[in-house]
């Protein structure tokens, strides 16, 4: 497809939904896919890298010259430039920049030094300011005229600022519908809007936009002064990438999003990276069988039900996990309140601890016909629920507090605890009544 | 708090961002909640409800008197009323809605019908439409004199119907702002807009919103007809919580949201119905052992091995499970294209399995120095992993081609072939050299 000429490959692409553009570039190979992009005009270039992941976007410009790229770039809005120029290494960013316009290279500049999930790391650059003493006629004048340019904006506000650029109200679009157009805006403007500082963080834009239903914030310095605007789209793109690494975390894919795209090497060395972690937790946990050897060499009954009593109590620690996750995502429990969780944790895992040690005491002691195998078996099922659901549910807050992201390390933790414990109480309650155990 | 009047709860509660009044009302006592709600004038209750997750709000309302109940809900907007009423039981739901006003009634009983997530189920029926042949000042006074009602709606679009009801255009909002008063809309209008049907689903939406940067789209049924607006909010919202399933999923908690403000004996039986489904493919799993009792009995180290081996093969497969559903969410793999994946994913399971193995299979050796305890456990972590990466990539794609839900079933499936075959080849490889095992 790609050797042929740019007239029908943008035809092609233009009929495509986004989705389908995002699987016909990714299934490409890397040379074709920058010859894709020095085929196409840099708009339309930019609107084919507007379609797919950002990973898969950065990785394609860094393909391309600096200049080509720095010209595809410019046709993007200011946040979009500084995710992508996050996503390269340094170098490539900095080669890139040099040959951007000189203004629109500074501007891309101060975006990147904005952490990516606050205020200053989502806001776009584009929206419209007008001064207060200003007329409703000379915005009507001004809207007529750029008509081209704001078709892209965000035109939902505009914003009014005083000579030093800070803000100073807002006036919806349809509030330009009857006015005197004479009226300086500083009359009819909202004063002292709702706005949001450059630094403020992800959780606090989400609170800002569920309190207020607004279609854009503006976002101001310390000192007031209009930066931009941030809209709720952005926001909850965030929150969904958010989502998305967590998920890939809590799978043990990390270090960024996997595509199959990619080089089998690439691949295979980052699932490697967190799975040589993991022996290392397995080795640890495994060690308690190595101690205990002789107890199950004498009650060999009990290697079936050792995997079962760790891998139970892993799912019951999970479960925890997720509520806890869940609730303070939502702000329902707060990461101090650990007695609290415990409490609430401790009582549910002494009733789903008994449950499910009768259950399986109950399946072990009609398989050998041995009491004692049931009473050793269900007892260390129950003795490790209840560890299991209170250090589940306690896990996330804990690493919140230590500023860790819950999501990536409660789990591996989590299993390597229950594993051991696990191990420990069914060998160790065995040795106690070793005699009767393999008498039976 | 809740002992005292309307009047300074009112005026706390306004003092609060949502998560917080969230956190309150949770913290009260399933009275104490109810007491609230009446306290409060409708309108009041409905913007608290608004603030609290659904599972919440539903649980809350069911509590009051059907007729107070219905007040409140006829504050909310329709798609909200439906959401909540399905989240009901049915009873009190009809109740409710023999309370409502007949034509709310009328309008939630209609959205109740449509399925959750599709357009008709996300869509709000405030919005702006005008017949045709109506004129530009028919519009602005008709603005102008339900400025209130408006207030709430979403009125980035006015649409343009015909007689009929049938969608003909639509018209921004800043339309209006030139134009001569006199025209009759069908003049200015865009013809033939974009729209979605009732019936679109969730994936569906998404394309839309992100294929056409609208801020509201217009949802028509067969005929053509204007029904109401679907907003990219409400799409993502509808995302956002189906993401939330499927982590809650993920973690083994089905059957709706916990929260710790619930009864214990709820939450305990959640939790339970899940983890007793666990403990069967447990049991099956562990079987394995069973059979072999006599080879581990004989080469009593190997149970150290045991765990190990379907713990690791079973955070392989989940990699995989993981890299598969991103690409189906991403779009980027078609639930077809199985070989492609069982080829892409197997060849990284030969790579990552021979790493892991000669790491675990050299662990072995040296731990009983015994050339033969490395190559079972190696032998059996490698071909364990190559069958648990090769499956974690193909689930995925085999769920959604039998319409089942990936994110809740994938796992628990994984992890008990997982453990079958990692067990079986551990004790397997084992007993085919035996003597040597033992000797060592």
């Amino acid at each position: 497809v790609t050797a042929g000429e740019a007239e029908p490959l943008l035809a092609f692409l233009d009929l495509m939904s986004p989705t389908e553009t995002a699987l016909a570039i990714s299934r490409l190979s890397s040379e074709d896919q920058s010859r894709l992009l020095t085929l196409l005009s840099p708009a339309d270039a930019a609107e084919v890298l507007e379609d797919i992941s950002e990973t898969q976007a950065a990785d394609m410009i860094e393909e391309l010259s600096p200049a080509h790229a720095a010209a595809i770039l410019e046709e993007l809005d200011s946040d979009h430039i500084a995710d992508l120029l996050g996503d390269m290494d340094e170098d490539s960013a900095a080669a890139i920049l040099d040959n951007m316009a000189p203004e629109e290279a500074e501007e891309a500049r101060q975006f990147l030094e904005y952490p990516p999930d606050t205020a200053g790391g989502l806001m776009i650059s584009e929206c419209l300011a007008y001064r207060e003493e200003q007329r409703i006629s000379d915005v009507l004048t001004d809207l007529q005229a750029n008509r081209e340019t704001y078709a892209d904006y965000n035109v939902q506000y505009l914003y009014v600022t005083d000579e030093r650029q800070r803000l100073r109200g807002v006036l919806r679009m349809h509030d330009l519908l009857f006015p005197v157009h004479a009226a300086p805006l500083s009359q009819l403007m909202i004063r002292d809007p709702h706005k949001v500082r450059v630094d403020a963080g992800l959780d606090r834009l989400r609170d800002f936009f569920e309190e207020h239903r607004l279609f854009g914030a503006p976002v101001v310095d310390e000192q007031n002064r209009l930066q931009g605007v941030v809209l709720p789209e952005a926001v909850e793109e965030a929150g969904r990438k958010r989502s998305v690494r967590q998920f890939l975390g809590l799978s043990g894919i990390i270090g960024g999003e996997e595509f199959r795209s990619m080089p089998l090497l690439v691949r295979s060395g980052r699932r490697l990276s967190w799975l040589s972690l993991n022996i290392v937790l397995n080795i640890i946990a495994a060690s308690v069988i190595a101690i205990y050897q002789d107890t199950l060499a004498a009650a060999i009954a009990l290697a079936v039900f050792l995997p079962m009593v760790s891998d139970m109590s892993g799912c019951s620690g999970n479960q925890a996990v997720a509520v806890s996750m869940r609730e303070l995502s939502l702000g329902l429990v707060r990461p101090g309140e650990l007695l609290r969780v415990m409490a609430k944790e401790a009582s549910l895992g002494v009733v789903n601890g008994l449950a499910l040690g009768l259950l399986l005491g109950a399946v072990a002691f009609f398989w050998k016909n041995n009491y004692y195998l049931g009473l050793v078996v269900g007892g260390a099922l129950a003795a490790n629920t209840l560890v299991a659901v209170t250090l589940g549910g306690l896990l996330p807050l804990l690493l919140k507090r230590l500023k860790m992201d819950p999501a990536l390390v409660s789990s591996p933790l989590l299993t390597t605890v229950t594993d051991m414990a696990g191990f420990f109480f069914v060998l160790s309650f065995a040795t106690a009544v070793l005699p009767r155990l393999s008498g039976g």
